[in-house]
């Protein structure tokens, strides 16, 4: 699998960081995993499992038979969103999560369950 | 108002661009505007209809009294997140939008109605 992660340096740190706010770009994904709304809403519940976060409400919406999935996970941590392209083998996923949760745990679980070949990552520190 | 723009340059563009994804730190913002849901919803219903979004659901969660609010809007472009410290008058907003929705106008309301007196932006494109 090929990471390509780098932290941002564009913009100074926050003075007070409440999060980190992963936004990751899965590539190389079967259309069947990316089309398929159980399996992302499965993949998604798992990765907050992994991430140690607490789900307080889901929301997935399929755009129709071959198409892509747009989902959320709002967590007491922050939230997962994603959003999925079956025709590029894309999906686009951002996981923002505050405190102890693991953001990086609950990325690795999404990259297994959607069988991503490529994921972009970056990391932005959250504040103020 | 003071803003903080820059784009960021620290991964190459994706070759193929699905959307764009604004990430804003909102700062200076009272207090009492971050801890009331109800201001807070209606403020990014606002934001979505000035972005031209279509929204399909949407979630506000109140941590209690005096304080944040985290929230989402699952859109037929994609989302916009929230997730409010008014200890710290701080506000971290996320807005992905794809095709022809205006994320810029979309955020500019919520730091109106946020009353925000700094704002932090970045823009990421996302794709493949």
């Amino acid at each position: 699998m090929k990471r390509d992660a780098q932290a941002l340096a564009s913009l100074a740190p926050p003075n007070l960081a409440v999060g980190r706010h992963l936004i990751a770009d899965l590539s190389g994904c079967p259309a069947s995993c990316l089309a398929d709304p159980d399996l992302i809403a499965a993949a998604m519940l798992a990765a907050a499992r992994a991430g140690h976060a607490q789900v307080l409400q889901q929301h997935f919406h399929h755009f129709g038979p071959a198409q892509g999935v747009t989902g959320m996970l709002l967590l007491m941590e922050s939230h997962i969103s994603i959003h999925t392209w079956p025709e590029h083998g894309y999906a686009a996923v951002d996981l923002f999560m505050c405190g102890a949760a693991n953001a990086a745990a609950a990325l690795a679980v999404l990259q297994v369950q959607l069988q991503a070949s490529t994921v972009r990552e970056q990391v932005i520190m959250r504040g103020c």
